[in-house]
C-alpha cells in the first residue's frame, strides 16, 4: 500500500522549500518534488541584492544557504517531475513518470511555466538572456539590451533600462499602442532566435538582426491547468485568496504560480503561507 | 521647503527593510522610519528555524544579519515614531513628534499591536487618552498624567512631560531596570482601566487608582486605523488586495498589519510586493 502523505510540495524553488520548512516544524509526513539545483531560476541569477539577509550574493550562493537549511531540518528533495495531479475526492493523486504518489493535500509552487522558449534562450539563459529587467538592470549599465514584452505594462520594466543602458531596443508582441521613453527604439519584428557563442550577442528577428548584450523576454506564464484539471486559473496564474488557497478544497499555491511580482522572498513568504495554510485544513479535518 | 519623498516606509520589521530594500534597487526616492533595533519582536526571538536560509538563529543573529544588508546598500533608518498621517490629495502629511514629512505614496509595515485596548482607553481617546506623549504635552501644562510604556525607549517621553506637568506617573509593562527622571512616580502595577465623565479623570489599576487628567498609553505601534484616518480596517488588519494595496490610492501596507500568519518570511515578502506596487503606481503618475 502506499503512503498517503499529509502535504505534497510541487517545486523546490524559494516558494516550495519555505512550504517544506513550515510543514517540517509542523510535524507532518510530507514529500517535496523538485530538482536538487533547487531551481534554474536561483542558479542562473548573477547577483541578488533584494532578499533581505543576503546582499549581495549570487543565485549559487543563495542556493547553497537553502541547501544547508534543508540539510539541518533533514529535508530531502525528490527528484520527480510531476507531470499531472488528479483531485480525487479525499486525496490528490499526482502522477510521475513511473510512480503515482498520495496526498490529503497539495502546494502548487512549480514556478512560471513558459510556453516554447525561442532558439538559444535556455542556452544563454543568465548569459545575456533573463526574464526580470528591474532585477538584472545593473548588468547591463552602458550596454546594449533587447526586452521581447508580450504585455503593454512591460513597459514600464523598458523605460527602467533604458535609464541604466545605453541603449534599449523593445520588441513589443501585443496589439496595443506603444508608449516607452523616447530614447527606446522600438522595433515592430517577430523575435526568431538569440545567437551568440559563449553569451548572448544577436537577437535575430523576421527582417533584421540585432547585436546585443542582452535581451529580456517578458512573458506571461502559460496557464498551469493543464498540471491540475479543475483548477482556477484567471491570466495564466492560478487564483488563490489571502491564505494561499485555490478554488480546490486542499490545494494551495505560492510563488510566481500566483502572480506577479516574480522574486524570491515572494514566493518564500507565499510558502510560508501556504504550509501554515495546509496545516489548519489539516487539523480541521482531523477533528 | 521640505522634500517630499517617493516612498515614506513606517517600520522597520521584515516587512519595512524589504521595502526598503526594493525602494532602493527602483532608484526611489524614500525615508524609512523606525528605531535602531528593527524590531522588537526580531531581537526578543530566541530561536528562528522557518526564515530560509537561515537555519536554526537567534533573534539577534537574524536582526545582524538585516543590519549588515541595510549597511552594504546604504540604507539608514530615521529614529522617528510616526503618530498620524494624513491624505493630502496628492501626497501624504506623516506627523513625527516635531516634525512633518510629505510623500507621494506610503507603506504601512508598523507590525501589530498585541493585546486589547484597555476598558476605557477607546471611548477616552482624545478625551484625556492619547498615544503620543510629546504631541500633547502643552495640554497637560500643570496636570497630573500617567504614562503606560511597553518600552524602555518609551522614558524619553516620560522625562519630557515631566518639564510640563506637575505630576507625572509612570507605569512601566517592561522587565528592563527604570530609569526616568526622579520627579516621575513609577508606580509598578497592572493597569485595568480607565474611568472618567466626560473626560478620563481616573486610571484604574489592579492594586490603587489614580487621579489623572490625562493618561498616555505607548505601545510598539498604533492601530492602524488611528494611524491613517480613512484606512480600510478589518479585524484589526488593514484590508490589502494581492498587490498590498489599500483602499486609498498610493497607500500600500505589508506584513503583521495585514493579517496572520505573522511571520518574518511573510512579512518580508509583502514588503516587496509594496515596494514594488508603490513604484508602479508612482510610475504611472509620471507619464
Ligand atoms: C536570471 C534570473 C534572475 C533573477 N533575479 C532575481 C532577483 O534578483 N530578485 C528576485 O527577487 N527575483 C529574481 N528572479 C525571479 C525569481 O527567480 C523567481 O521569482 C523565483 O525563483 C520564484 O520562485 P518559485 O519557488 O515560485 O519558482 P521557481 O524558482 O521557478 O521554482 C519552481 C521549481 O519547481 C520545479 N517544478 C516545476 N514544475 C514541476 C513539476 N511539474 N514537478 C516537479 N517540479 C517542478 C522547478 O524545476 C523548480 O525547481 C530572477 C529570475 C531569473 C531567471
Ligand atoms: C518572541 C517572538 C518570537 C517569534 N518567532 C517567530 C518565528 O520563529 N518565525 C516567524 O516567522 N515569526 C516569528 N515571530 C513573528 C514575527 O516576529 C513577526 O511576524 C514579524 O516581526 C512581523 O514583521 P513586521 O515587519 O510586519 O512587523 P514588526 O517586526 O512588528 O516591525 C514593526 C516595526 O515598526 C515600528 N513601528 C511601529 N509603529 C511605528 C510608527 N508609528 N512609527 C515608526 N515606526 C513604527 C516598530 O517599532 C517596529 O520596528 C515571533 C514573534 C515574537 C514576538
Amino acid at each position: 500500500m502506499s503512503t498517503r502523505y499529509d502535504i505534497a510540495i510541487v517545486g523546490s524553488g524559494p516558494a516550495g522549500l519555505s512550504a517544506a520548512l513550515n510543514a517540517k516544524i509542523r510535524g507532518k509526513n510530507f514529500i517535496i518534488f523538485g530538482s536538487d539545483d533547487l531551481s534554474n531560476k536561483l542558479i542562473k541569477a548573477k547577483q541578488i541584492d533584494n532578499y533581505l539577509g543576503f546582499p549581495n550574493v549570487s543565485g549559487i550562493e543563495l542556493k547553497n544557504s537553502f541547501v544547508n537549511h534543508l540539510n539541518k531540518m533533514d529535508i530531502n528533495i525528490t527528484n520527480e517531475k510531476i507531470n499531472n495531479i488528479y483531485a480525487m475526492g479525499d486525496y490528490y493523486a499526482l502522477m510521475a513518470n513511473d510512480q503515482v504518489y498520495e496526498a490529503s493535500t497539495i502546494i502548487l509552487a512549480s514556478g512560471v511555466n513558459f510556453g516554447k522558449p525561442f532558439k538559444g534562450e535556455e542556452e544563454f539563459l543568465g548569459k545575456g538572456v533573463g526574464y526580470c529587467a528591474t532585477c538584472d538592470a545593473a548588468l547591463y549599465k552602458n550596454k546594449i539590451v533587447a526586452v521581447i514584452a508580450q504585455n503593454k505594462k512591460d513597459e514600464s520594466e523598458a523605460n527602467f533600462l533604458s535609464t541604466v543602458a545605453s541603449k534599449v531596443y523593445y520588441i513589443p508582441m501585443y496589439k496595443e499602442e506603444i508608449s516607452v521613453n523616447k530614447d527606446i527604439e522600438v522595433v515592430k519584428d517577430i523575435p526568431l532566435k538569440i545567437t551568440g557563442v559563449n553569451k548572448a550577442d544577436q537577437l535575430v528577428l523576421k527582417n533584421t538582426n540585432l547585436d546585443i548584450d542582452g535581451v529580456f523576454i517578458l512573458r506571461d506564464s502559460i496557464s498551469p491547468a493543464h498540471l491540475v484539471p479543475g483548477l482556477s486559473v484567471k491570466n495564466n496564474h492560478v487564483e488563490v485568496d489571502n491564505n494561499m488557497k485555490t478554488n480546490l478544497d486542499g490545494c494551495f499555491a505560492a510563488g510566481d504560480i500566483v502572480g506577479q511580482p516574480h522574486q524570491y522572498i515572494k514566493a518564500a513568504g507565499e510558502g510560508n503561507i501556504a504550509a501554515l495554510s495546509a496545516c489548519s485544513y489539516l487539523d480541521s479535518k482531523d477533528k
